[in-house]
């Protein structure tokens, strides 16, 4: 009889091709998959909450396993165990107890992503931010932002070609706010295309910049077309802050 | 006619051998020198406010050169144009002009550093703090500081060997403060001895996991001895947070 266990990690997605297992990479998932099983002497498989990019960050990322295991919850010598045999660049947070039915994926209620942009070279900031010289004018981003509450079809923010049956994301919630050098989007949605928050800077700094007006925002959406849009930002200033679940699934 | 001035840097320390050209090795001042004279077209020396160690990070830097240009001072396409040139690892704050005699490193009045511990595992502060796990006693480590501002001379927390006609140091701030998990240790002094700060670390996180009782650090202070003091703290989590200087020799 197994015990089914939400394992929640941070990472620097740097060195990584993103979480999921794929041949002959490296990637999260093989890096924990390895070090559940090695630590809990049984071979443990994962399923995550989601896929991140190559060089996409994690603050939370959620999957799910079983194990044979049943006191693994906030068990904290398992989680420092875990954590000695994984790299520096992975860090196990917590692992809950849930319905064995319970599913990292599915069951998310919404995903948060913020990404960061430095307007000045900043030496410890490199891996984490996108660092893009000038001024931008983050009015004109949150005007062009306040579009993304507007509609649900995100074709334009997608990536062509993949195999999801709907480009439709309700977004909760979506801003820019600066502090100091730093810019930082923050955006709450059910559910995010591959691509889709990149693709959505993208476009945000050709609007900050002056290129095009906030309103183009409507049209890019509109045209259902991702060649509308802007170029996507690049992965190292993206990082997954949260995914909430219904508490109830929780043991 | 050449005019002097300060180039105020932040580096990364983790890649570089510290600060000072050494034959064959990769340093900040290399790095630097090359960025000044191919930019400004002439050939640049630099003199840095002092060493820093093998990985060792600065958030403010200072060296003095001498130029032909005389236009340097908060020239910001020249700044822009060293960030371009520089690593993303090094970035140049500000350039001023100064007095013809001003040294970076004889006009120091006070240098700040920094030093961080993390108590978790953190992914995205590896390379910024010693990671240590399990709680420490913040409240013995600051009675222990309170001992180093007593006392002036510093032999017991130096690398031997070295060639200072002196180890006198005045301590004239030193404290230990705890944020969630990252314990910081900020000191201030006149001037530092080679690898005093990671020394002073080491013994106090001895003190701070009750290895040792914070009287200890008078005994080890008094007997003027390195061997006496605890193991140095590694170079990762050492930040030169600032160099002070009168206002006077900016022109």
């Amino acid at each position: 009889m197994k015990t089914r266990f939400f394992i929640f990690l941070s990472y620097d997605g740097t060195s990584y091709h993103g979480w999921q297992v794929q041949p002959e990479k490296i990637t999260v998932q093989a890096r924990i998959e390895e070090a559940l099983s090695v630590i809990l002497q049984e071979k443990i498989k994962t399923t995550g909450a989601g896929r991140t990019d190559t060089g996409v960050h994690a603050k939370s990322f959620v999957a799910h396993f079983d194990s044979q295991h049943s006191d693994l919850k906030g068990n904290n010598n398992i989680i420092f165990r875990l954590n000695t045999y994984l790299p520096e660049d992975i860090s196990v947070i917590d692992i809950l107890a849930v319905n064995k039915e319970a599913h990292a994926r599915f069951d998310a209620r919404s995903r948060t992503y913020s990404y960061y942009i430095s307007l000045n070279k900043n030496p410890f900031r490199n891996k984490y931010t996108w660092y893009r010289h000038g001024d931008m004018d983050v009015n004109a981003m949150n005007r062009a932002t306040s579009y993304l509450l507007r509609y649900e079809d995100f074709t334009s923010f997608s990536k062509s070609h993949t195999q999801v049956k709907t480009n439709k994301c309700e977004i909760y919630e979506a801003g820019w706010t600066q502090k100091e050098e730093i810019l930082v989007f923050k955006i709450r949605a059910n559910r995010f295309l591959r691509n889709m928050v990149r693709a959505i800077v993208g476009s945000m700094v050709d609007i900050g910049t002056g290129k095009i007006p906030p309103g183009e925002i409507e049209k890019i959406i509109r045209a259902k077309n991702r060649s509308t849009a802007g170029v996507s930002a690049p992965a190292e200033g993206l990082f997954l802050e949260r995914i909430e679940y219904d508490t109830g699934i929780f043991l």
